[in-house]
């Protein structure tokens, strides 16, 4: 029997949901939820029904799991709970400061009515997190690095397009391959927040703006510019679609070590990514967590939980027998 | 309070296991027990009982996990099943094709007295079994690549060692740069053994031999080298003992994976390790692997497990709420 999915939000997140319970045999689209009028939204998978929000409780019965794939800044923190309390629900909330804050509303929702939430799912916080888990739990002496990139920054994109005169924009955040080559020698060294990431922007102004002044306010802008080397390229609204329509990403967790009895040899691990579609993939993570919470809620787990507290082999379709024989 | 453990066998990898001990404040290590004269052994952790072999069972109220560190190929078939009876057990089983074999004596002996037993911890299997599987669940459309090296395989160097004429060698595998390109490239390639690993000879040879016959012997041998390009370098017993007498290894582990409704999207992961002493990284995993079954037990888990059913921050020292705050 397949594990029957809720889509709770049609964004590229949930586009992204959507192909990935395509790929994976044992699961089922039931319904997609949304805040537009249903009959406005039109999705890919045939047979699935496109409800309002508001209908979401008519569905408890019929949906195993909810995927919520709003967003972390003002969808997550209120919807997560909310639905915790009806159904077994993974998100993906990502600001990585409010995520003990957001546990713990969603734990105490969801221990409310016996449900189980599975949060934070996704490459960071997700993939990331559990990798500099296992590295440090591994190698307890050393230090831990990530880097992110080379892939397009939606907040630092959002905020360049606040700016007076900017018709689009598009951020790239790129690790220094000086800095990636220093943390794999196992040196160690401490970078700054320069040396770690360049920020590569690609704007369409329109054509009375001052575009010194735009560059300028960019490269000042506290936070997001201010503390990087930024470089900043006026080009056409055509190039724009031409050449930066994709939602690319990845990055690098590296962690070097110590060991010996006295900490004389250096050992290096590294986990890294490359995405052309940060959302597809992001959603690809999601929905293996989604085969993870209902096999937990299955077996009487109840309450928030993470990544770190799955075992890998709940989010895989294959059993524990065949596991060991083909992957261990 | 400390988590006692208990070494079983001091080679390479029950000294890795001494040191990753020393490097955890959690755990004491309260004896190591040998084949040998326990008065002909010398440990490096001050206090720590030495003790033979035959006195494990009266240590079995003082040891909360015992790591068995003999080898795969007669050690641990038989001993694992035998600890397992009598303590909460971890090894590095690493004979890949009878690993459901050996799960099933250990699983079987360990039930037998309501223990638990964490098998082939390390790296491969191990990380690299755990990484294959994240990556496989997450993009179940793609291909999984292993690469190993560069770095010392025994097996190999044994088999060189049995060559009449050799004095003593180190056999060094290889990923080739092109292979590796080409995985991460995306264009996810068929390759043959020869294209995927050099394997890199350094044989010390005794004078009076055929350096001609015993490089033919080398390259012709069946499994180990004939399917290789392999590179014989004859040197001294001087420059083995200087350049060659370190055991570092390494390897990769790389998916490459379709998303989008109709896979158009490639996004490749990759883990990958360097290292500069193997024994003493697979050691650090044996001991993060320890704290887990610790804990598993502690929760009432008996039977055989591996590290594919462990949740990830059963690793860690930390807590759920510290894991959560710094790594998520």
């Amino acid at each position: 029997m397949s594990i029957r999915i809720g889509i709770m939000g049609y964004g590229n997140l949930g586009k992204g949901v959507e192909c990935a319970i395509r790929q994976s045999n044992d699961m089922e689209l039931v319904a997609v939820f949304t805040r537009r009028p249903p009959e406005s939204v039109h999705i890919l998978t045939e047979g699935t029904k496109i409800l309002h929000v508001s209908d979401a409780t008519t569905m408890i019965d019929a949906i195993d799991v909810m995927i919520l794939c709003g967003g972390s800044a003002t969808d997550l923190p209120e919807q997560t709970p909310e639905y915790a309390k009806l159904f077994t629900v993974v998100d993906s909330f990502d600001t990585h400061a409010k995520i003990p804050e957001h546990f713990a509303n969603v734990d105490a929702a969801a221990r409310e009515t016996n449900n189980l939430a599975l949060i934070s799912c996704g490459w960071d916080p997700g993939m990331f997190s559990v990798n500099r888990l296992y590295a440090e739990a591994i190698l307890p002496t050393g230090k831990t690095y990530t880097f992110w990139g080379k892939g397009v920054s939606q907040g630092h994109s959002d905020a360049i397009r606040r700016i007076e005169g900017v018709l689009d924009a598009k951020q790239y955040t790129i690790p220094m391959d000086e800095a990636l080559a220093a943390v794999r020698s196992g040196k160690n060294p401490d970078l700054t927040t320069r040396q770690k990431h360049l920020r590569e922007c690609f704007v369409v102004a329109d054509e009375n703006a001052d575009r010194a002044r735009i560059a300028s306010e960019i490269r000042s802008m506290p936070n997001y510019f201010a503390d990087y080397d930024t470089v900043v390229h006026f080009i056409t609204a055509e190039e724009m679609k031409r050449d930066h329509s994709g939602i690319p990403h990845g990055g690098f967790v590296i962690r070097s070590g110590k060991t010996g009895w006295n900490e004389d040899d250096t050992n290096i691990v590294e986990y890294n990514l490359k995405l052309d579609s940060n959302p597809e993939f992001t959603a690809s993570v999601i929905v293996a967590c989604a085969r993870a919470a209902y096999r937990m809620r299955m077996e009487g787990a109840v309450g928030c939980k993470t990544i770190l507290d799955v075992p890998p082999s709940y989010l895989s379709p294959l059993s524990d027998e065949e596991l060991r024989a083909s992957l261990l």
